[in-house]
């Protein structure tokens, strides 16, 4: 056990007093993991869409101070009460969502959407005990999505933590805690690209280009990128891509260019935008008989997704995935292994890394558009 | 080789001389086969609503006069050029649709829709030459859809002929050649639900009742039959159902009425009816996380699908099917031989029998709802 254990830790946390204002470095305290928790010490954490999305705070019930991060790696200072799967030292990738291990989800072979441990945006606080660990004197901190990795230290329930190879470097994999895995698995194990396949995505961010690195991975033979942003297809290419449409390109609707492009329609698609009428071509470009699309982008809350049903009854398949359908606990090592055996390259999705104390140019980062991911080093 | 191949073939048909009215038994001369078809001896033959819905001709083109008829069970009477799978004396079923074995549909292992035989209602002539094989006094009789089994002889494409054990009884396994293995297929190709899952079959005619028989085989431990009309749900415990709801019956959505029932929802859905209300009510009843929602019924060309796409976001599939995903030649023989094994019950469905001269009673009795399927015997 470490020093540390069973202490409250003084540390830097980047903490967001308000929606949309830069993040602030403050020492903040650290309680120690309770039942079912353990305290992390996150070495390095990437910036994703969905913390600035709740950061903005657009649209969504505000929860301030908060102090955000979903994606990171990390080493485990002390476990709580009951947790006999980690250990101090253990590497591990903190997650959004979680894997009780009992529920009806979590006993399904085809769900990772856990009962007890799903996404949940709106709490800030730990199940255990409806509190918070985080505080800056005597006043508590909101926790986000259960993981809040811009923190040196943290705590997750133990069914948020993903135990990985030591030996894989934090500084890379960390980026598989979230949206890399989102849209890597939604191809691999849901769109399920055959060999020689045609693949289209929807959407050319860092989900989507994971979900071309998917198929890529799967051999498919022709892998069709959808944005209407054209300055996107240049890094594309290095993630598979090997056409480009712009919608913005045609007087058709998108689905009828693909459709032209391919002999009737794509063999898979995967929508990682969260326009509901990306949705809909993204349905409606797949060959009937045999097409398989898949939907990874969050809609917003009043978008109705809509089409002839004959679209359907013709064999077309539509389904959605959470997470790449990755149960955390039980599949994540696997996607690390595929980093570490050469399969599934992650290096390409890194284009810029800032020290702690820079946290805000990360986000300033995305906002412009010019970054991928930026790794944030903690010991920065 | 029999006497009459190459012959002009004169017998008795039944023949839809305008839409709505009663057939009329009628002597119709039948051509020899051309290239790449074949003449069959129908000796069973059953009427399907998709015969009723194109004879009553409300809201599509009418085509007559028309010799209706395409769930049967014949015997090859003689092959035309370049035929070399089927000979004479082969029991066979003809289908409504084809597999040409050439076509990307032929060649994908998940399609069943044929490029060059799929489904045409509109086509009343044979594809070779654009012409009719049935004639009165010269007068050209239309085809439908490919079989007309109306007749005491038809001619028909060989791809859209399967060829079955010869110790199958055609009376019975006549009714496999559309609903039946239409319903049936839906449920163990498509759902594919689990032994001890729950299965919920919207629409209790003849094929939500094979539909209910695919549970049933499959092991599901609870099969939720959703009809409007609860007289049928007695008939519908011999295929299975153990429960059943009527969307009448309750001020909140079926779907909602179900999610109560099994705890979030069943774990398949198979929608019979081709009401757009339907397939949505089926779509959202599916259990998030694992749910897989099968559509079957043939909507009306004006419908829109709609819902929230979280609905698909939480991991729920939503697919279409046509004739259960069977390809008629490579697949309908071991759908007799399921019925020969007795895994699968066929003679429940079998409600009524009337001799050829009685057709028009087939017809009377689909109408009033009191047949699930009537078999007509083309020697009475």
């Amino acid at each position: 056990m470490s020093g540390t254990a069973g202490q409250v830790i003084r540390c830097k946390a980047a903490v967001a007093w308000e929606a949309g204002k830069p993040l602030v470095i403050e020492e903040v305290e650290v309680a120690p993991p309770q039942k079912n928790e353990v305290r992390l010490k996150i070495l390095f954490t990437s910036l994703c869409h969905t913390d600035v999305y709740f950061w903005e705070a657009k649209g969504q019930t505000p929860l301030f101070p908060r102090i955000f991060g979903h994606e990171a790696g990390g080493i485990v200072e002390s476990v709580g009460e009951g947790v006999t799967d980690l250990q101090p030292g253990d590497h591990v990738l903190p997650v959004f969502t979680g894997e009780c291990k009992e529920c009806p989800h979590c006993h399904s072979e085809e769900s990772n959407m856990c009962d007890l441990l799903r996404i949940n945006t709106d709490r800030g606080v730990m199940i255990n005990d409806g509190q918070s660990r985080f505080s800056i004197k005597g006043k508590p901190i909101y926790h986000f999505v259960g993981t809040s990795t811009f923190s040196e230290y943290t705590v997750t329930h133990v069914g948020c933590v993903a135990k990985i190879n030591p030996a894989a470097p934090l500084d890379k994999v960390c980026v598989l805690s979230c949206g890399i895995s989102t849209g890597f698995g939604a191809t691999v194990n849901v769109a399920k690209p055959k060999k020689g396949q045609s693949v289209a995505i929807f959407g050319l961010g860092a989900v989507g280009l994971a979900a071309a690195e998917g198929a890529r991975v799967s051999g498919a033979s022709r892998i069709i990128g959808v944005d209407l942003n054209p300055s996107r297809f240049n890094e594309a290419k290095k993630f598979g891509v090997t056409e480009f449409v712009n919608p913005k390109d045609y007087d058709k609707p998108v689905q009828q260019v693909i459709a032209d492009m391919t002999n009737g329609g794509v063999d898979r698609s995967v929508e990682c935008t969260g326009s509901v009428q990306a949705m809909i071509s993204a349905f409606e470009c797949v060959h009937d008989g045999w097409g398989v699309a898949v939907l990874v982008g969050v809609p917003n809350k009043d978008d109705a997704f809509k089409t002839h049903p004959m679209n359907l009854l013709n064999e077309r398949t539509l389904k959605g995935t959470f997470f790449g359908n990755y149960k955390p606990r039980s599949d994540l090592p696997s996607v690390v292994e595929k980093y570490m055996n050469k399969e599934l390259e992650v290096e390409k999705f890194i284009t810029h890394t800032v020290p702690f104390s820079e946290i805000n140019k990360a986000f300033d980062l995305m906002l412009a558009g010019e970054s991928i991911r930026c790794i944030i080093r903690m010991d920065g």
